[in-house]
């Protein structure tokens, strides 16, 4: 292997890339291509003429910002993304966009750029690693690795991610730090003094540092050691952003900018680079493909250890199958209608009754709550998931619901699980960021959002969500579901199972609410239409008791998806939903909800303080009637 | 002064006031109970007949949920809390909701509840209190004291704030951590193996324990150390919840619910309480009493100092009497009035223009940004804010969005200062928890939020914001001003700056926009009229232009706020706004926007390609007029 030249190739590539683009990040790459070169040709367990290989080893570019290293290595190792993509990077419908996104381009793991994300999804990844091994031992054994910046350190979910993988000891999770004391706007000095090889044994961590990042063979044998420490790796890799660039490199500028053509150009001559842009040397191409044929053949082995499971054991083999499929289990939707009692009581009480029910026939539902399980209605009944005990399915993600949600998004993109999280509505504002990459990567990641509205009560308004559900519903390809009772928490279990390509948040009462009967919503000539969500849907039956007895016809649609209301013509049309009323404005003639903050007081007293009774809604249709 | 009748005189109220709720969080208060009051009554400079006194040390209970035992406090200091209020603790309309709120309960520092934030608000008393200090370091000189407890410490944004603490050697800083092993769904050992004292080593702090919770000597004389040692302190103070209530004690049962009437009973039995309920005996009432003078006499002595202060530096004094009241200085309005120009420029660039002319007036007016200070325009010339130098104007946040932000609270709310913090629009979903914060305490931070919209281009869609202007104007409270040109840039500044309230969001481009002429909106006998916002004002008057040609009267109305935007009768209407179409509906006959993902690409043509150029809003009104 020529690790120089293969090295210069993956920077000059990148430093073209951007050069082409006119627009990028040549910094990390220039800097931390020795280190991806040591990973991926000495330790990644991958087969590029199979990139779904679903036992191959995880490279999450938790540096998002350094996308060209890493369309860099996808060319390099013949992933199917030609020179031509590299030419049209950060070019409208290019497979080469600013940051990696998955789904978008062969090979790339994970959507990164976010700062934190990828090290924190990252996470998930190497969780459901160890998870899925626990259910078949012989055919999933891999690691995940990661190139992570100062960024991402800096950022608090950081925290949260290293510090439930230092908990649960995910040992096959080895995070390189690029650490080149550099950030977009300086020196790192400017804003952090953390010791994080201290930070990070803190949490559990096998740490070694500081590694020369120019140095091929001790990168090599720090990556060797850290895969042999049963705890999760972190290696401080010291390098020079920019490393070459005459008067750019080590500083800030190297950051998010090209080099310009003449300082390029200058690189190149100094390096002793004799190739023009976007060539990759034959000796590199050579390397690669015998790498890559290496990949192939550990793929082969692997494929006949699976073949002598499935003959072994076979129903193992067809379960690992269907969830790596993501295909529901026969009496899935049995299970689910079985659900529905008589009794009044919270969805999120309706919602923990169908984890239940469906936790013996799915072993891929997993998951659990940052810290609210008894409260967000979470516990299936199964064992907790421990650094000693994979075969769990509960997942106590501690009080970190943004580290919860990207370790969610790590699982789904990891494969052999639907995974849930749960934490109360007003905080999904801490995870928010998370939420947005499960609908931007089109995972079907399951949030379970409870105490959904200032019915919340005596917590008061920090804890009473009111502009939550409407702010869920902005976020694109999100599917907000809010039931009313048991049947309709099932139906909204079942949507957010049978979804795959996208993300559903399962919006839910901390109170109890009535089982209805579907048929009392209809209404013979009705001349006026209250659409309503979740706990007000029962309200709005009583209002419309009330009306009806008054003589006016009034039929009441529930719907558990915004989305799937159409008004009646004729009539008019009234939404009630306990937040904010934007979002139904030019849909109905009134939307009674509520657009301001909340009260501590017992949840009954705050709703009808704020109006969320059958006789006020009442009074409120009599007035618009008028 | 009798330590363990005061202690048990808190551990009572708080199990009281649950009991009386029959809600409420008994658990943290009786365990914390000890730590507080040696805080209180041996450390904790206040004066309780004048709350408001600047240069109290600050008070923050990070875990908010332990409410009870704040209201005790303010209780038996005397703080104007009645026990009347004790006893409808938790009740709608009582002065004791279910977590501390800011502006509803004298001696509140700060809203507390959604966990970490409280440490993280700490961290920006603390640097305001030595930024004043540095403007007026005769009279500003004070301690601010945070009680924090396990689910603080989990969450990121911990990491955020105490890493940044920990750069900015905020010695004045004393965080005592309530360490109790148990969180809402059991032990701490379920989901964490942090090692927290070498965390906050590692963050540059001085760390001390294991302190004995019930040891009042031991936690006074920690807190002594703490306050000689220049770094910012972290005391770990071992407890246990729900301290004396048998079979309850040290499980998480002793969390959030009350003990009920025979568990309390017995409790005060065991421990020798003979007073009924909501009692405080005299001996603590007059303990209390002699403490609370002592704090007035502190505040006489530093009134004397302040009125030499004023004889000696009159201008000085007055400009601390200005900045503590949030009036704007002499020449404010003719400053930003001259910031207008006739280049075209970006709205960030636009913005920083503002705070250049500002920042010789103001030396209040002080932030910075999460480390995109030179891409969000806002160096202002002024020094960065360093442990060396608390004089400075700047201040380098990092890439810490969640912790800046909660940082801007608290700067907020220690006062003396208009502190700005700023990122990308996109990333205000990493620091929306705080900012709903800010919205809810009514406190005037100002987020300046660049790179508004898909024209960001190349960075792609995980660096475009979509959702996020609409998102922000959920949030109750939140000011969202969205300007067109250099002139409207500093229209929304003085209207930041003028709004002592709540807080504003500033939404500026990324890319350069035309200065235009106010003159060109308007149109005689309009037919219909665009409504438009920031960047698409231009695109919008493009569009105008193009139908005007055509014969179709077309007026454009900008608007900052869109709550200003009255439709008008006899046209129709349109909006044009890079971003969800979402809250424009009910409003204009056609909303034009964006209502799913970006494309990493040319600003210009990411924007063209999603219908924002004036030919093809033309041609969707041509559309809706046919």
């Amino acid at each position: 292997m020529n690790d120089k030249l293969a090295i210069d190739t993956l920077r000059f590539l990148a430093a073209d890339m951007v050069q082409a683009a006119n627009s990028g990040h040549p910094g990390m790459p220039m800097g931390a291509a020795p280190m991806a070169w040591t990973l991926w040709s000495r330790h990644l367990k991958h087969d590029p003429s199979d990139p779904t290989w679903t036992d191959r080893d995880r490279f999450i570019l938790s540096a998002g910002h350094g996308s060209a290293l890493l369309y860099g290595l996808l060319h390099i190792f013949d992933y199917g993304l030609p020179e031509s993509e590299l030419r049209s990077f950060r070019q409208l419908g290019s497979r080469t966009p600013g940051h990696p996104e998955f789904g978008h381009t062969v090979g790339v793991e994970s959507t990164t750029g976010p700062l934190g994300q990828g090290l924190a999804m990252a996470v998930g990844f190497a969780l459901a690693e160890r998870m899925q091994n626990a259910q078949h031992p012989d055919i999933v054994n891999h690691h995940t690795y990661v190139i992570a910046g100062d960024g991402c350190l800096m950022e608090g979910v950081s925290h949260e991610a290293a510090s439930l993988a230092g908990h649960l000891g995910l040992g096959r999770l080895i995070v390189l730090w690029d650490d080149n004391s550099i950030t977009i706007d300086g020196g790192t000095d400017r804003s952090t003094s953390d010791d994080q090889l201290a930070r990070f044994a803190a949490y559990g961590w096998h740490t070694e540092g500081v590694i020369d990042g120019m140095d091929v063979d001790a990168i090599d044998q720090a990556i060797a050691r850290a895969k042999d420490d049963p705890r999760p790796s972190f290696l401080a890799v010291r390098t020079v952003i920019g490393r070459g660039a005459p008067g750019i490199e080590g500083t800030a500028k190297a950051h998010g900018s090209p080099l310009g053509d003449e300082v390029l150009a200058e690189t190149k001559r100094l390096e002793g680079w004799e190739h023009g842009a976007f060539v990759v040397p034959d000796e590199v191409q050579d390397d690669c493909a015998a790498l890559a044929k290496a990949g192939a053949e550990a793929h082969a082995a692997w494929q006949e250890r699976f073949d002598a499971y499935e003959a072994a054991h076979p129903d193992a083999a067809a379960q690992f199958v269907r969830t790596e499929a993501r295909i529901l289990p026969d009496g899935f939707a049995e299970a689910l209608d079985a659900v529905a009692g008589d009794a009044p009581r919270a969805t999120r009480v309706s919602s923990q009754a169908c984890l239940k029910a469906l936790h013996p026939l799915m072993p891929e539902l997993v998951g659990g709550s940052a810290d609210l399980a008894g409260s967000t209605g979470t516990p299936m009944g199964g064992e907790l998931v421990t650094r000693d005990n994979y075969a769990g399915s509960e997942i106590a993600f501690g009080i970190r619901e943004f580290g919860m949600a990207a370790a969610l998004n790590g699982m789904v993109l990891h494969g052999g699980f639907r995974p849930f999280g749960s934490t109360f509505l007003v905080f999904a504002d801490y995870l928010r960021p998370a939420l947005r990459l499960s609908a931007l990567m089109k995972v079907p990641a399951i949030y379970v959002l409870t105490h959904d509205s200032i019915a919340v009560g005596e917590d008061g308004p920090t804890h009473e969500p009111v502009e939550h559900i409407e702010s869920l519903r902005l976020i694109p390809g999100l599917q907000v579901l809010r039931p009313y009772d048991d049947a309709d928490t099932a139906r909204a279990w079942r949507l957010a199972l049978e979804r795959t390509d996208g993300p559903t948040a399962l919006v839910l009462t901390r109170q109890n609410l009535p089982q209805l009967d579907a048929a009392a919503f209809a209404s013979d000539d009705a001349v006026v239409e209250i659409v309503a969500t979740g706990s007000e849907v029962s309200t709005a039956l009583g209002a419309a008791e009330i009306l009806r007895g008054e003589g006016t016809p009034t039929r009441v649609v529930p719907v558990l998806d915004r989305r799937d209301y159409a008004p009646s013509a004729d009539v008019k049309t009234v939404s009630v939903e306990a937040g904010s009323t934007s979002g139904w404005h030019g849909t109905v003639d009134l939307a009674i909800g509520i657009d301001h903050f909340g009260d501590s007081g017992k949840g009954d007293e705050v709703m009808a303080h704020h109006g969320f009774t059958p006789e006020k809604v009442a009074a409120r249709i009599r007035e618009l009637l008028a």
